[in-house]
């Protein structure tokens, strides 16, 4: 690698700490080798004649990681939320199902996941964790979208091997075959350099425990990363227990296979529902992550994950889209969801009808630094911009949603996360190359 | 009036009853003088030869009524959302009332109220419920503006005359004095069409009894409709009992004054701590009309209004956005927020721990018949296609959010409601003259 030096001129805002926000007004962002080198005021001597971007009156955020999403789901996003009973199975029948299946056309694969992948440009998010499909030519697909773009990424190709539809169904041995072929190509066909891949059993229930112990075993033996699906919803682990009444509680079905965070990084999405066993579990799993799906828990099934219960037991967490549980990208909206719902939790559990209870719910801050720092257990030094961190920045420009006041940085932060969208973003710069600029930017 | 008949061709889609969609697919809307004559799949003889406006592929909603929003604060939305506690009073202070206290300034008016008005056009709403200020001018601006554009609209000349910031508060005598004036303004001098004034005491705190006592004079002497706020917040219940020890529930201060839906349409904001009295009481009162406002409510204290309890005991009510307590005058996102809510306060009250409890929820035609008729109570037979219905049309473009599939008219009425946003209002009537059409269109 060339040395590469350069900064972005604008108002900083990132949170190195859960709980506060720091802002730098109108100061250099600079970027030497990929990384953060520091945030200055006035540039020092030795940094002078530096190349400068110049986002004056801009605001530059820290990229964001997406910890949980359906590549695949993209295409039928905003569909399907408002079923009747037995709504769950339904969805999945009627967009999830058909609609994975259809990966079986690389073509169509093409076609959607560029579509995705040009959206993703136009998002804060800089990092994803996402699931594939069961195809392996598609998830590949996939991946070579993502690092043509220049996007950080964890894909899975998912495993499922019992509890599908027709078409979209492999048998155990097939499962890990393809598994493992696709490791391969990753590791030596492809020799991605943004975009690594992720074991990914798609949950308890579509995979037997021959699957499950294949693919932990593939993990640990090779160190790769893990996610899957966790106490999303009632009927979900209704059925779980009974498919499995061995275990005593639905996270040890993946623990028995060191799917669960002991060996290596593992993302949990949901854990709307989680027992106080299966939490004591997660709080022993040092490298377990819970991916924090606001919108999508809501929405399928009104439920809210104990986020801020989770965070005082030191639990791991990040947010996700869940797409297409969610019918949007941006973390943005997933860190106003996140607070949105984090009252109504705190109203109806702890709170009650005590006006002078002290609330107990995300702040903004702590919000932010979950969208930014998520994906610290996959990557290292990822979300800040303290010297070091990996140089993922996002330039918004907030003069659409300005009113007619002078604002503060705080107030600005605040207005571009509840307001703002697609439109607002200017540039965006992962591992310090610049992958999105607005048309007219 | 001159007659005029003209048509629409699109997809046309409404609730004429609560919990059903009605879909015409590629038909025409015909309005003939301002009202709905009737949908047809193809012009019958005597129609043949009227001017088609040609929205074929696209989708047209009824008009939405926002039933709750305060016109002033759309200046500073997307702010002091996370304050911390107390957060409510600081918000007064720090938002809400210094930013009110601008609309002394007749020149500030006009510009801050032209850009919501201009915005208004770009979104689904018809027709509005609104809280100016208590500057009589200002407000007289915003009717002006209104009036000019072609929204329809109650507006209310805030009444305050105590508990305010200085600056912001008139005496009893000032306050009563200004709103006859400001009345008789709108009765004479103004002729307004569209738009039409609403009495309007803020809230019990901010109106002593004798503010209260003649506002309730001038409502039922003139028939004019109320608004106000109710039961929103604990600690604001908290201070109203406080104050009015001898009320045994909130909304009897409004109701000893006939300003409670016995005497004339009053729009009640919030209730989302009602009573099992006051709930009694609402049941009652047959022209109360209950604003839901779903993201604020959420957003200012993790609370939800028993939407579903309100709708089963027969009780009207409609969506409001209740600008600037939330961020977006988007009544598309307002059904999203509201069917959201509904799922959480169900999952967190009746559904316990039961995966098999029936979906006591709002479902999206339900959420849509209460954006779209919200405003009956106040104006004749609005929110709907049926003949005779004030023509107040949307048309959306969902070409930006489509997938590569065919999808049902439900299926793309979901998605639009989830996923669009001013870039796709293509044009708008209402009383069945165009407001709006999009630059491009």
């Amino acid at each position: 690698m060339n040395h590469t030096i350069f900064a972005l001129k604008g108002t900083i805002a990132y949170t190195p700490v859960p709980d506060k926000f720091v802002f730098a007004e109108e100061s250099f962002l600079v970027c030497e080798n990929e990384k953060v080198k520091g945030i200055w005021k006035e540039l020092p001597d030795e940094l002078k004649g530096i190349r400068v971007c110049d986002y004056t009156g801009k605001i530059i955020f820290p990229g964001m990681c997406d910890l949980h999403m359906h590549a695949p789901q993209y295409a039928f996003r905003g569909l399907g939320m408002n079923l009747e009973n037995p709504d769950w199975d339904m969805w999945f029948e009627k967009y999830a199902f058909p609609d994975e299946k259809r990966y079986e056309d690389c073509e169509y694969a093409k076609k959607a996941y560029e579509r995705l992948t040009d959206d993703l440009l136009k998002t804060t998010t800089t990092r994803c964790v996402m699931f594939g499909t069961l195809h392996r030519q598609s998830t590949e697909i996939l991946m070579d979208l993502l690092e043509e773009k220049g996007i950080a990424a964890y894909v899975g190709k998912v495993n499922m091997d019992r509890n599908s539809i027709p078409g979209l169904l492999e048998t155990t041995g097939e499962s890990l075959e393809e598994t493992k072929r696709w490791l391969s190509d990753c590791a030596e066909k492809k020799q991605y350099k943004k975009c690594r891949p992720m074991i990914t059993p798609r949950y308890i229930p579509t995979c037997t425990d021959e699957l499950l112990s294949g693919l932990g075993e593939l993990a640990v033996e090779k160190g790769i990363p893990v996610q899957s699906h966790l106490s999303e919803g009632l009927d979900e682990m209704e059925w779980v227990r009974k498919l499995k009444p061995e275990i005593s509680f639905y996270g040890e079905g993946y623990d028995r296979y060191h799917m669960f965070g002991d060996a290596v990084p593992t993302v949990m999405a949901h854990c709307v529902y989680s027992s106080e066993e299966e939490i004591a579990l997660m709080k022993k799993r040092e490298k377990l992550i819970v991916a924090h799906c606001p919108q999508s828990n809501i929405s399928s099934s009104g439920g809210i994950a104990p986020v801020k219960r989770y965070l005082a037991e030191g639990i791991r967490v990040g947010l996700g889209s869940d797409m297409a549980g969610s019918n949007t990208l941006s973390l943005l909206r997933a860190i106003t969801d996140a607070i949105h719902v984090s009252k109504a939790r705190w109203a109806f559990t702890e709170r009650g009808n005590d006006p002078h209870a002290k609330k107990n719910v995300l702040s903004l801050a702590e919000a932010f630094y979950l969208a930014t720092h998520g994906g610290e257990g996959l990557w290292d030094s990822v979300g800040s911009f303290e010297e070091g961190y990996s140089f993922d920045a996002v330039v918004l420009d907030d003069s659409r949603i300005r009113d007619y006041c002078e604002r503060s940085s705080y107030e600005r932060t605040e207005r571009l996360i509840l307001m703002s969208d697609d439109r607002d973003i200017e540039a965006k710069f992962i591992d310090g190359r610049m992958v999105y600029q607005r048309a007219d930017g």
